[in-house]
């Protein structure tokens, strides 16, 4: 049976969503539909791209994820399908796909092209329901990638992948904030072991102006209620977390600020 | 394989949407359920009508509507099954169904009478669980809308779908405001052409005591970030709206209020 | 087919509820998945439960409920399934299963120890994806509640099931605040009936320093809109309302604040 997540910015109480499936179940109604989220903040391609890749890995081999954070929908930026080694990516060609699609193996992204594939009239404003819906239906009936358009190779790739060292200091950016509060980083726990940054050790987290000394955990318990810490979320990326807490309280980081962390110098 | 969409002004923290999949589930474990939205403003039947009829018509024939927007229940008003020429439409009869189904062939509208297709308990607060979602999952396994009870001819029909002309201005009101801040109004496509409003014209959109002179486009790109512009939304309703921004900051707009469209005069 | 309703603190814009259902449909792609909610209060292991124990009784016979509202995650509280009578309750050993086991009969309630069926690296951020819903899945499949640990005794037993009489007081909790602004309390119908408190009474309802008379009705509509009143609500707890507006904004109640209600005397 056929897999497809969605994810969006579209929220939950217009009728986008349930357009959405509404044109997939009408393509093919033994399609199988899983939300990953509709509440990704309006326009934020970087959040968008850091829930889908957390999410993707959790799905089967051959998932087709649908994604739809698109601020240029109506411009020139194009529909594109990238294939991986495991899955297949839908939405467009604006960076949001690239961070899931880069941990895995790219093999080939496409534009998508073809009008028999679209919805009869593709209106200018929803691109989600009108050709990243059908697309994902006909990939579950059959359709190989290549039938939607050409390869490309000129494709958006995100340079929010790539956190840096700079003067013994891992310099990376916030992702995301999750619902909890937790400062979410684009630093992976195979960064932080390059680095030599390991748990049990204090470290520095800076986000913006505030630079605080916390304990870098393996479990939000390990610290008292209320105390910052640092840990390795489910994502595998490091965030700034507060037990029971919010340490977006403490940080008021927002999306795209910059997330430097360094081990405490011993004197 | 059946499909029955659910919308509701329940939101998303309470059980109530919960029991209501479980009592489907549980007279029919094949019933497919796709909900439109739980988050429709409370008690805004004007809100719920424009959602449903936004989404129907991107579902498959025979598809089973359940709409619960629902101040008047415990009351006398009376649950209906509203019949068309492509769906079926379960909920109040407080005019939440008819803006959807106006929008196909109304063929009949049926009272839900008969208990044996109830909860052997109607709770005097809760009909959606207790009679329309039964009702719908009953629709699906073999029974037709006559079976639940009589045909009327009264039920309520609501206003709010007529726009009119008056003195050269188009007159309609705010159905909806979404989740990017567009204002919705009951003004549709086809009202423009006949008013022979185009794309591409520069219209007068007044809402309340603002009056700003926008472009009529076909795209949100189609001006600078952060202009107002009034385009045909998704739905095929004439929406006001600023490009990556919110036209409710700037209209202060709510639902139900006058919305009025006109061209500039040339001098 | 087999049903597994999902409940958690989550919220709906992490990957987090996206992950478990990722989990649950690779280990068996035809489990049927129902989200109750995501949306209890963070850390709210009362509304949880009120909420859980809301929506269960709707679902058919051997559905698998997973719970997840777990603020000692990653410490020593144990991941336990309890079996009743007529369900399966999957989550943390902290009560939330307690109020909705309670109500059928408990039979057997064992902890989950196997790693066989867990994800093969379980953190200690999120047994939602590592424990429970991996359990839930091989609850479809053929395992049966034995398989996966030691039967238990000593597990925790929330004390927020059991109103008492106080001088002629019943004298209870809030367990909820519903999306209406409805205050529901943990005293049931049954718990009404054996103090001689009956619909068509005037009650006396005190909730933090507000004593306010009201109906006890058996629809909002029974009294004008804007007026307090009680009710039994469709969970079959006493709940503080007003019509068509919000209680909530009268009695600034929240949950876990005393609950107290009697009858008015008659001079």
């Amino acid at each position: 049976m056929a897999i497809i997540s969605l994810l969006s910015d579209f929220g939950q109480k217009d009728p986008y969503v349930a357009e959405m499936k509404a044109i997939i179940l009408s393509i093919n109604p033994q399609a199988r539909i899983i939300d990953i989220t509709h509440e990704i903040e309006k326009f934020s391609i970087r959040m968008g791209a850091y829930v889908l890749a957390s999410a993707a890995p959790y799905f089967s081999p051959n998932t087709i994820h649908v994604a739809v954070v698109d601020p240029g929908v109506g411009t020139k930026r194009r529909p594109i399908i990238a294939e991986t080694s495991r899955s297949l990516y839908v939405g467009p060609d604006n960076g949001l796909l690239m961070l899931a699609a880069n941990k895995e193996k790219i093999n080939n992204v496409y534009s998508i092209d073809n009008p028999r594939y679209m919805l009869s009239e593709v209106s200018k404003t929803f691109h989600g329901r009108d050709i990243f819906a059908p697309a994902a239906a006909y990939l579950t009936t059959g359709n190989k990638p290549s039938d939607f358009g050409v390869a490309i190779h000129d494709y958006v790739f995100p340079e929010f992948v790539k956190p840096h060292m700079k003067r013994g200091e891992l310099v990376g950016e916030v992702l995301s904030i999750d619902g909890f509060g937790n400062i979410i980083s684009n630093i992976s726990a195979e960064d932080l072991e390059r680095a030599g940054f390991h748990e049990g050790n204090s470290l520095v987290v800076a986000l913006g102006s505030k630079t605080v000394n916390v304990l870098f955990c393996s479990a939000y318990g390990e610290v008292p209620v209320g105390a910052p810490l640092a840990l390795i979320g489910g994502s595998n990326f490091l965030e700034a977390a507060v037990n029971q807490g919010s340490a977006s309280a403490i940080f008021k980081a927002k999306i795209g600020d910059t997330f430097r962390v360094s081990e405490i110098e011993s004197s």
